[in-house]
């Protein structure tokens, strides 16, 4: 029995192993999170993808003349790192993103690491929505916070 | 003379013409936009920037599974190009991103369009503050709606 | 009536909007510039985009034996800076870029910040052609100059 | 003897293998090339890279409402792949790049291959400057054309 060309219920497996929670699953008070260090690659492979060239976060010159006296992270290079909770977290794959709420607290600097936790705050059953509290730090400090919902499939 | 040393004056006259609008400048109705086709490349290198490695971004197979019946592009990533309009068209630079809110309204394929456009609602005269009204569209739908307020420097 | 399918000429709209300045715009002595500041991760990626893998730009144990007792920028990644200018700035797109002359006369180090400059110096009615002054500089030292010509789109 | 620790001389060694040609080495008519296909991928790094981010490269509506009926590749890409000839191959690393004159020709479109030639045409022996012709094409159709000239260092 070849190995390498698994029996046709293994795609099925494959596919419910990448899965995320079902709603089933959910509980008020579930959380998770995901961290990452912002360097200057971060920032120059951000403004390719999204074209956002702001001199606030490219041109170091242009920083220090700002309030925040340097440059600083694009808000939504730190907003992704919540859809990265949400989409391999908590609920993980297969949830359909439906809505997020965000306000900037404070600026993110090349150097500071993010964590991004969500948190689930209302289960919605007739509806599979969770609501979710988002929340961006760096050194224990808000610097986004917002509230997200979120469709989650049923077993 | 030496013509590699400009004027003292030099710096100055750049930082001008980086800066985006002074709140003295908007009004009401003013709009801006960016627009960008999502390719493989973005998906991958935003995958890398955010740390969202979901399967429905990555994984052909599974991303035929869902609903979408195909892989789509990272919601976070189309409201990225709000954020580029933002920060470099209208107000531009050195305006300061208090918060946005964002309605994921229907997904982004890859080769898809996205056209994001902002609008000025309202100027909160006090507080330097712009509300404007956020959309990304492909093929002039709406896949992603919300609300931005920006605190804009005064002259 | 549908909000998402907004009327005919939405498509027209956007595109007026994106396009650069028209040649009947255009005057003598307009200037635009972009400012970028150069990081490690921008030669890594140049390096991969170009292929060029000079060690002069790579290998800091090569660069320090060289003239400029360091590793330096590609020239061509500063003389990349004009063009943004021509395309995103003055005329804009749209405009099509004809020539470009380029004198190196300074080395660009990892952490300078460049600012590219483009002026208008002659235009060229029956031809609607644009003659620009292109300059990088680095801390108000030019250490890129040339000339361009650009064709601009008539109204 | 500790293999991994090279005896005094062996960083020289390492230094003479990776320079590249002497100015005595040279002979007019010696020539180089370079190539490479150019993917999506390359544009969204490069728009990442130079902060480009001219629709005629990045919106394929915008590009298939101009000339060209389709998004082409930043020319100064292409440009890049000159100057990957002269730093890796011809004359190769520590040869100083003084100036460089770049006639476009015709647009890059995503999936073409580009192949850069140099050829050397003058040799200035109290300078140690070389004159170069150098050409990118595709399909063998000059799509880029231009001169450079190039410091070379002395035995």
């Amino acid at each position: 029995m070849d190995m390498w060309f698994p029996l046709m219920d293994e795609t099925k497996k494959t596919f419910d192993k990448l899965h995320g929670y079902y709603f089933e699953d959910l509980e008020l008070g579930m959380w998770g999170l995901f961290s990452k260090t912002i360097s200057e690659a971060h920032i120059l492979a951000y403004a390719g993808v999204s074209g956002d060239t702001n001199p606030l976060h490219l041109d170091k010159n242009f920083g220090s003349h700002t309030i925040f006296k340097s440059c600083v992270a694009h808000g939504m290079l730190a907003a992704g790192l919540i859809s990265t909770v949400i989409g391999t977290k908590l609920p993980g794959p297969e949830s359909i993103y439906l809505s997020q709420s965000l306000r900037f607290k404070a600026p993110v600097f090349i150097g500071d690491t993010i964590v991004a936790t969500v948190k689930i705050t209302k289960l919605i059953l007739l509806k599979k929505i969770a609501e979710l509290k988002t929340t961006c730090s760096v050194r224990e400090k808000a610097v986004l916070c917002g509230e997200a919902k979120v469709l989650v499939p049923s077993k």
